[in-house]
């Protein structure tokens, strides 16, 4: 019973209380109890939720009771969009100036989301009276917050599906991983991968092709029902393909069902697809002074509040304040506008890609194609094929746009000088990449290996993927821990050493392979 | 001073309070410190510790202090067994029908744990007027929790120690690990490894064999006393080989002195033994969404009430949830019944084999004998030994009752194809290592390594090794990716990648090796 | 505006309230409003800040506002040291006697750190009228924490800088690592490191140099002004030589502006140098029963009282608990003495090392050479050079002092028997270690390798690098999963597993190696 009476009164009042097992509390807890009550009659009517939303529920309550509680727990099902649209504009979580009329007063509740865009939506089934469908999409959740849908589309991460299942080379590069090798006693052979393999590997991240596939019937508590084969499903990756033509997922990073700005904000998302040794930023985060802080002293800051306030609300970095955040003083001065263009404040790209080079321009990168034919933003020799890619000025403004953020902070030089190391370890990283590219190509020439020259694929012998992982693992966690300041993660752990290392290992394969040749020839 | 006052209050009250530094807030602590004196006063009384308890806090209060508090803070401290035993059957933690008599009425404290069952226990000495034993034992906690004793007992962990040692595969697979090797100066040797090694590394989570060596003297702040001495000691792992005749371990996950079901529940204490790149289960989940959730608000979720509400008490689930608690919705509908049979919802075993297999029969492996007469559940064709294993009806039975949990969240579309690309994974990890062990057979037969045809060592070479990394770390490391949706892991991090990475250079050595030898020959 | 009110009440009253959204709640925190007010005016005056930091702030709280809130959050903004002075001597935080009279009776602000010491610092400058110095040292934090700085001047961390730097042996490690290598098409030649790049890697935790190289003028919000040009900066590193002579960085664990005692004893802070493969401590504590029990419940200790008292503020150590902190038991008795000589607990020395061995008597390791001529504590065979090296009464010493905080918890059974099996694994590493190194000698030897016989560097190869892996990463991970007991990272993390299997490549290696070679000539 205690631990019964206990939720109520801090869903009531708001003061957080440790339900201990201790019946000496009881009493005191009756009288907060009653307090409480009192307080809860005595005030005004919150926002309703719809008809609707009432008829799912019923089912729904019992059927799913974890989405819908989380539902509960959400901003969605306390506020009306009609309320969240009066707000200051600092204070607006929603960016749309005005709200359709039917979906304005009561709370966003199931119907509210599931039912928009019925036309649009391919998955749209009929479902106890409803045209539902399953896959809420950003064009969807653009209803009420168009910014951010809009600034989403310039994002890379949007066309994150496109850019693996598109760009030949990446393609090739997933099926070298994904695909089944066999051995007949003297070499090995490769097979595609199925696309279930790929579903929950690459595509997990990136983003699945969600598709309606038929219909099937099942019988379920309330009789036999309907409903749609989805493939791809379930996924939210950041680039998915939507059944409304749609493509992303604002589920990727806000959860469903809380939709919460407090787990936006926090690294543990962003580490569920940035934290493998292909894209350390939550590894470098933990071990980075700003990592430390956060783990140390984040417990007590306030992670709901809009505008974020540097120093009131937290006072260290998540990846969310550096990189997406309506950051304010204060004093309520911007010290960062919101973007969900996550690369509105970067410059330099330095994952995924065999040289880090300048941002690209266009969000779809598997347009690019360089002199070699090669759909790359740079040479294999690092150049950088400049058309596609933002230029100088460009890239200053993005660095200023961060620079502003350090300086809540950080003094002028200091950050000067963090970015100094930064530009600096751009430089040797790459040259690094280069030297491992010269052994590869050279086990190429020689025949030591079968690539480029032969037409054969770049990534399915052992030396190949010794090159890999020195650009996609080493150089690019060392990158990531200059950029973040976690060294620990940049010498030993995943970086120079290993840089240093795979070199070594390389030259000594081609010297055993070559000499092997040598002596057969 | 402030200090004290806030733990007396925090105590007597139940409310937490932040203490500050502030004087300030001194007067409002003072204010709330006389309505709590008066609270406590007019409340009926607790029930208290035995007398043989209080004469060990006597001198353990300050002798150990920090186990003392761990009591202190425990439900043990605070209950008698025989209110415990009057909850209502969905809340009780205690599943005997009655308690012994001169247990009842009592807190269980020291005495009533470290005197039990005194007979069956070799570790028993006199020890200040009482007859106590160091290791308490699952046969002494069944006193109160019989039922988890006996599901525990079928639970494949408490076989562990079993399992390692009585197996010669496994003991083999011990001795390359931790043997000291030494070198010649042109070969290396195998020296099988000490005691002490075993008990800190395998035996750790496994469980060791602890056993009465004899006594000794020794001079305390008391005195001289007389101890047994024991060797394995201390050790907590799941298999423990208790003095009693006993296996298991309770406080492996019920943390001794709180023995706390909110310690069990959280991720923290499966990752002691599941975290590494044999069984990377915490890690899996560290990436998977689920794990995101409870790290991003888990803080705020009631870990201590029995039965576990979905959806109110917690809105993800840790490994507790999907694998041991009683859990029901907010309507008190049983979602799942509590076990400690943890493999009661697995229908896969995935870990530590060479290939993934029905789950077996019996938690005691090492009576399952191949077709080749080895101890092991699969050939080494990945053909399952049928036999010692679960049939495709307790499969689903299994898999059935997990799907339950999923669906307090998930639709069952969600779940099915979840499960769908699980099964494929099974699949085509089995196919990856199946081509291992072809390269590696190669290498046996073609003498390049010494095997199973030489009658040697499976595991001491290095390319034995690396075949063992495809199994036990890589594929591994991909079915639970799967199974728990962690894809960021499956990849890059400890998956696909190295399975593919791994069969180059396993067919890169044997050319190397097959030409070296043919030029010798 | 709720969540202003509930920050002013929490801040107030020292009650944690969960500033909700619910607008119930707000009439209840408005009486609370009522009743903080009351108590806030009624209770006696806080000490100020100074009017010099005043005047530091009028600018700062606007153009810095995260780090001036980090401060006003802490100790030294709520305190006086003439306050702090005064405590009972087991609740001081300051180990002056006595304070210098123009800094007793204000907050320790901004101006007090920032322009102390003045003549001593290079790097002093001209400031909106005062004299400050950006850098603040162990020299300037002396004033008020003698005892800490002269501890830590014993402690090998003051060194970190300097041992790297001054040991020929050291230097060109990070000269293999750190340095850029090319490859001509046949083999590899290594460029000597960029400083920016020694910056942000090795000497981010070890210290950089900080030396003033002149001054630059900047256009500023409020003018022009005029900064010295530091090189090796920002660096926080626990080994930094200081503008003003001095060696390490407070600020290295106590995260500057909070300054807080807190973080120094949340493991988080020392991970940010003791994660990586080379001191992997962090990693181990996390599959520790300790960590187990800190990230599952250590949300409830009280992490800021001093002294710290086991089993009332907390339950089980962190990093500080057992190696630094000042611990007492609940009836007040000395558990352990604060030290800041970090090693006053250690009496082996277990990491970055080839082997292990007793402690060095002087925390300046670069003085040390053995038989050999080379500055390492011991001989290529394992044995130390024991003049420069702890004695064994001295060792004995330090493991009593350890295992007294070991018994807040533990029997003495339980602590020896623990420590036997590190004594243990310390020579089984040693073993393993002079395993790899016979091998590399005889690489070196019969020339299939270039090292210590030829002149040559002995980290360059890829050999070399395997070998150095042996010692920096897979013995010592080992010994830490021994020495903190958490054996999932000492088997197959980072420990035995690699231990065995490197020193089966390097013997493959080298085979491969010799045939080559035999057939060449």
């Amino acid at each position: 019973m205690t631990h019964n009476w206990c939720k109520i009164i801090r869903c009531r009042l708001g003061i957080k209380i440790t339900c201990g097992v201790s019946k000496r509390s009881m009493l005191g807890l009756l009288i907060l109890l009653v307090l409480s009550f009192w307080l809860s009659v005595s005030y005004a009517q919150e926002p309703k939720s719809s008809d609707e939303t009432d008829g799912c529920l019923s089912c729904h309550a019992s059927v799913t009771p974890g989405i819908v509680a989380d539902w509960q727990n959400s901003f969605h099902a306390k506020q009306s969009p009609a309320e969240a649209v009066k707000k200051e504009k600092l204070m607006r979580r929603v960016s749309a100036d005005s709200i359709p009329e039917y979906l304005a007063m009561t709370t966003v509740g199931c119907a509210e989301c599931h039912t928009l865009n019925q036309e649009k939506h391919n998955d749209t089934f009929a479902h106890n009276g409803f045209q539902v469908h399953t896959v809420v999409t950003p064009e969807d959740c653009a209803t009420c917050h168009p910014i951010e849908k809009t600034q989403y589309e310039k994002n890379i991460m949007s066309y994150a599906h496109i850019i693996l299942t598109n760009n030949p080379v990446y393609h090739s590069l997933i099926t070298s991983i994904n695909g089944i090798q066999d051995f007949d006693g003297t070499k090995t052979s490769l097979e595609d991968p199925d696309e279930l393999t790929n579903f929950e590997s690459c595509l997990y991240c990136h983003g699945t092709e969600v598709m309606v596939q038929g219909m099937l019937t099942r019988e379920t508590a309330l009789g036999e029902m309907e409903f749609p084969i989805l493939s791809g499903w379930p996924n939210q990756g950041v680039g998915r393909l939507n059944p409304d033509g749609s493509m992303g997922s604002c589920a990727a990073c806000h959860t469903r069902h809380q939709f919460s700005i407090q787990m936006a904000r926090k690294p543990y998302t962003c580490s569920e697809c940035h934290k493998g040794p292909d894209v350390p930023a939550y590894k470098v985060y933990q071990v980075s002074k700003h990592g430390n802080i956060f783990f140390s002293v984040g417990k007590n800051w306030e992670f709901e509040s809009v505008p974020w306030v540097v120093g009131r609300d937290f006072t260290a970095p998540t990846c969310a304040a550096c990189h997406v955040s309506l950051i304010v003083t204060p004093e309520d001065d911007i010290t960062a506008q919101r973007t969900h263009q996550m690369n509105d404040r970067l410059w330099w790209r330095i994952l995924g890609v065999i040289y880090a080079h300048p941002h690209p321009k266009s969000p779809n990168t598997a347009i690019i194609q360089n002199k070699a034919g090669l759909p790359l933003p740079t040479e294999l020799s690092g150049e950088p094929v400049s058309e596609y890619l933002i230029d100088e000025d460009e890239m200053l403004r993005r660095k200023e746009t961060m620079k502003t953020v350090c300086l809540s902070c950080h003094s002028t030089q200091w950050v000067d000088n963090q970015f100094a190391r930064f530009e600096n370890t751009i430089k040797t990283t790459n040259e690094m990449t280069l030297t491992a590219t010269k052994i590869l190509s050279t086990a190429w020439d020689k025949g030591a290996a079968q690539g480029l020259p032969q037409g054969a694929d770049l990534f399915d012998e052992a030396i190949e993927k010794k090159w890999v992982e020195q650009w996609l693992f080493f150089a690019n966690s060392t990158r990531y821990a200059s950029a973040m300041a976690g060294a620990d993660y940049g010498v030993f752990a995943n970086g120079r050493w290993y840089m240093s290392k795979n070199i070594q290992e390389m030259v000594d394969w081609l010297q055993f392979k070559l000499k092997d040749k040598d002596k057969r020839e």
